[in-house]
């Protein structure tokens, strides 16, 4: 069963403003190409804006910049493994989706691929602003469209409950968090 | 007693590499305010650099762009309350960090005082880059220092114990998440 749902544009932000770590995936030319990312954010709300930091020494650098498009792929805990590899071998080197194992299926309106088992997707077109990308390697994107398991995110919410997949957030040498447990705050005195 | 240590430049990423929610605290002229910020990330390791979203309606924004410089403060759950108020509040009607109880200590090499209860902070300096700050309220900061409670963060990594503060990621609506358990990934086939 396919638990794939068209996420609004307007609520896009929502799959990111929690600060999960995310892959970003590029195809151009019959090659494409998968990559860990923990710098990612929102950047505006609608039309929705992400921010992401591309190094330029990665092979997806080279194919964001050629098609001027990338996705962002929210993994779940159950592919850390695949994402931290994912953050630490080239696509250079061969390709790397095919020998992580990730299974991919066609964007609707870009033309990156977007990864099997992922919690959430956005589909960005590159936002040109050359100086930025140059001197800080940091790329804007629209996002075109969005998607999300709806057994994860559903009605504009992300629904973590016991046992269902959760997003992940990495540190360093390995170590992520996991996203724990949800709670509403109000303001004090309210 | 007090258990901030200063943060080693090279570690300073680590502090915002999960993607917590933020506070954005600044001053000019004898002002000074206080802003939550979802949308912030890490931008480079050495020097340290961060990016963030400073919406040009704020306050907050005015005393950024006099200063030139704005520090980030991680809250932990406990201060949940008072982060859903700062980012809904403005400091054009009153002291904002008087009114919602906060407590500061002044920064070290900065004039942005920093939030006392907090579990991480980081003095930073705008890197000026007019036409992203003006297109996309996005603001680039060079981390000139960074401190960590080191009841949560120490020797270049968090600890999240039991019963120990956590940090936040905001969602929308008031909602939160706690920084759930910490866990390490191996690469496939390692």
């Amino acid at each position: 069963m396919n638990h794939r749902l068209p996420v609004p544009l307007a609520k896009a932000y929502r799959l990111l403003n929690h600060g999960p770590t995310v892959l970003v995936t590029c195809a151009h030319g019959g090659v494409s190409n998968v990559m860990a990312a923990a710098w990612s954010m929102p950047l505006d709300f609608m039309p929705p804006k992400v921010a992401v930091v591309i190094d330029k020494n990665t092979h997806t650098r080279k194919l964001v910049e050629a098609s001027g498009e990338f996705s962002l792929n929210v993994p779940s805990r159950r592919q850390a493994a695949e994402t931290l590899a994912s953050g630490s071998t080239s696509g250079r080197d061969g390709d790397k989706i095919d020998q992580l194992g990730w299974q991919v299926f066609p964007g609707t309106l870009t033309g990156a691929p977007l990864l099997e088992g992922c919690l959430g997707w956005l589909e960005c077109r590159v936002i040109d602003e050359p100086h930025i990308q140059q001197s800080y390697d940091l790329f804007l994107g629209e996002v075109v469209a969005a998607h999300a398991d709806s057994r994860a995110f559903r009605d504009g919410h992300w629904v973590f409950e016991a046992g269902s997949p959760r997003s992940i957030h990495y540190v360093a040498g390995g170590n992520f968090f996991e996203t724990g447990e949800g709670f509403e705050a109000r303001k004090p005195g309210e």
